[in-house]
């Protein structure tokens, strides 16, 4: 990647993202707002905007914006380096080590030749196996975030073991197109179920508050045909939006029992890969009833792999990138915590649902959910913004008068399918993202159009159903 | 390095850790003793062995550790992770980053050889070239190892300009004495600047736990006399000690001249770097009075290098083992710092401090730092040292009755100093020992000697200038 310059040539879009930043800064603080939440929304805006306009990569623009919000004192370095210490955090970073050991012990390259052995005839069906799998499992995992990391190193396999690299710009199409699904599959399956997500759970005692009762059958029962329809059209839409450039392996299912019968037995690594990964989804699973902690699990797995040579300190050293994740992912989720910490999420949240004013429902209904959708372009966190913006958005469309539940299950279902809206929309997508098979102005295209795509579906097929559903 | 394995081979060093673990886990709690101190106890002190014995490398000791401690509800994950968003931790991990600057643009060798055209005539001022270069780029490079990389290449490239092979035994010699000079302007170079090592800021952490408030300036005033002093004497000590053969070196001021002069004018990125360097060493100086965080003045630091291309992302990838030292820094200092929380090191030394009766405070201080020095046989990481004893040390000397600052410097100094004291102490020595100029036996006799040798020097001259500067 070419990095841009402040010396040699005047790099133009740095300088717009600065201007933006101290324009926002000097510009009088709006009634209700503390100086310093008005000053980190400058810093953070601009961060975004550096990113989005790719004046600046990620880690760059993280970096000079959490060390700006600190040496201003706009915000504590306590708080701002809290994300370094967040438990969802490391265990995106741990879940990103451990899955290494999935690719290079070949137990991925297993699973993914049985995958490929049954779907694999073309890479539409590869998609589909992607998204069946991870609509199934789904339940069991209430952090998503975990789920990507059982599922990334299987379609690493399956971009990898399909010739697909990241480097060659025309061999990388087929890898970036599964590394997406991936992403929109994950935004999907976290909507069908109550506990495919921790975002959900909050989300319900949010709507609780509102008078919605939602029960994990009845979440499903409606969730169903919306996320079930989206399964089903994704794929396709995706494959349309970003051709993989391979479309047919016909030959794949027979190579894949072929090179299956050549891998002869489980290896001594492949059995303890996944007798650890077996351990740490049993646990992640029953996390919530013995109390353990998700993160912990994840490193006590790296431990367990490192300790057994399975993993070793070389396959570490090769993980910069990871360190590069772990420094932007931080700074920008303490950033946004701290923005809506201040008071900044919720006074936006207020002052567009005032300016609604006596419209019908069905238009409050429609442009509420755009408002709540687009504004996780802000936002680094699912369910921070779903603490920070649901609650005061249902209210608004209750007294808007949008029925309480229409109202509840759009808003709980889109904070699952706008994960997708940016890199940076929901943790579990930095693992996909960080594989460096899409470019960010693609991932920004692509999860722009998966979010229109998936709130179209849920407002034309969900709300007919969700009404339904209701009466 | 070759991994210990759990299965396939059984790993006798492995089953002694864990032996020990459960030994003392099981063992009955010590009166005055918490069950969790008491287990936390059983867990770092394994993971501490483990290091020692070679049974298993620091960052697996430390995942071990730490999820153990955890998922066995030993210490809370607030607590267990606190470490990774430390400042201190985060100035040690993103220095290392922006060191590499230095050696990338080219600046390190050019600082390097103008001191050599200036001091280079003899053997002896070759030898004060490389502590001076070393002395005067410390502040910028928390990893004396990174540091170490940079002077290795011109203190092979000394030794091989004048004539100097590791085969032939007489002209080894003068290769010898300038690579152990290295090792030993690295142990007092680290002595001198608060951020010339990680285990210094690591270090001022525990000391600020028993009420010493040490800044960037303070340490430097502190450590200046005796760090300088050590400077002046060392090259002269270790040239009786180790005479080099060969006394003049007329012709390498000559060879440095024509060397800068084909490197030409400073380059754009020297520039850049020079001015980075500069700003973040002096808002490092003035942190105390303009309350900067000194981890944000690196993070802005790092930024800035990023966004001017010096360094790029690229860079940053291949910087895994920086990512491999977050993990076993963050969590042993947390694990360290728990056991302190916990009432267990305060435990440790009145005991300890019992067990020295009613000595006066100035042969408890002696004798304290004496053990403490000499148990750096055992440890193969400053780091590890320091986190495990700095503070129980530090504790027993306060209730032996030594002056809590007196006792506090000059156990944060020797954590530098006594690097020298075995090939193994500390990991910048690796490349030193590994050219091949100097033999075993060789290395720990003049380690013993040097190690002694500051140790007085800073018992001597340290001890009246720390009471002056304290009072």
């Amino acid at each position: 990647m070419k990095m841009p310059t402040l010396f040699g040539r005047i790099n133009l879009k740095v300088v717009a993202t600065f201007t933006l930043a101290i324009g926002i800064w000097f510009a009088p603080i709006p009634e209700g707002l503390t100086r310093e939440a008005w000053h980190l929304f400058a810093i953070f805006s601009a961060a975004i905007f550096a990113v989005i306009i790719n004046a600046l990569p990620l880690l760059t623009s993280a970096l000079l914006a959490g060390s700006i919000a600190i040496l201003t004192d706009t915000i504590d370095p306590v708080k701002a380096f809290g994300g370094f210490a967040n438990s969802s955090v490391l265990l995106v970073i741990v879940a990103f080590l451990v899955a290494q050991a999935v690719v290079k012990c070949g137990l991925g390259k297993r699973i993914s030749l049985y995958v490929v052995s049954v779907f694999g005839k073309s890479t539409l069906g590869l998609a589909y196996s992607i998204f069946i799998t991870d609509a199934l499992i789904a339940p069991g995992f209430p952090s998503n975030t975990a789920r990507g990391g059982v599922l990334y190193p299987i379609v690493l396999s399956l971009a990898q073991g399909s010739g697909s690299v990241p480097d060659d710009d025309k061999k990388r199409r087929l890898g970036g197109y599964l590394m997406f699904c991936g992403m929109a599959s994950l935004s999907v399956s976290s909507a069908l179920w109550l506990t495919a997500t921790s975002a959900n759970p909050i989300g319900v005692l949010l709507a609780a508050e509102h008078g919605l009762n939602i029960t994990f059958g009845s979440w499903l029962l409606v969730a169903s045909v919306p996320a079930l329809v989206a399964i089903v059209l994704l794929p396709l839409m995706l494959y349309r939006a970003f051709p993989p450039g391979i479309t047919d392996t016909p030959d794949a299912p027979q190579a894949a029992r072929k090179a299956l019968r050549e891998m002869g037995p489980f290896s001594r690594d492949e059995w303890i890969t996944a007798v650890v990964f077996v351990c740490m989804i049993s646990a992640w699973i029953f996390a919530g009833v013995f109390k353990l902690n998700l993160a912990a699990v994840a490193i006590a797995g790296l431990g367990t792999l490192l300790a057994t040579g399975v993993l070793n300190l070389e396959d570490i050293d090769l993980q910069g990138g990871t360190l590069a994740t772990f420094f932007w992912l931080a700074l920008l989720f303490a950033l946004s915590g701290q923005l809506n910490e201040m008071g900044f999420m919720g006074y936006v949240g207020e002052g567009m649902a005032s300016m609604l004013g006596d419209v019908s429902w069905p238009v409050a209904y429609v442009v509420l959910l755009f408002l709540y959708v687009m504004m996780h372009y802000m936002f680094v966190s699912q369910s921070a913004q779903v603490l920070a913006l649901l609650g005061v958005f249902l209210n608004v469309g209750i007294q808007a008068g949008v029925p309480a539940h229409l109202m509840g299950f759009a808003l709980l279902f889109a904070s699952s399918y706008f994960s997708t809206l940016t890199p940076q929309g929901g943790s579990q997508n930095v693992i996909f993202v960080a594989s460096g098979y899409l470019k960010q102005s693609e991932l920004y295209r692509l999860g722009l159009m998966t979010t229109i795509f998936c709130m179209v579906l849920f407002l034309l097929v969900g709300t007919p159903w969700i009404l339904w559903m209701g009466a």
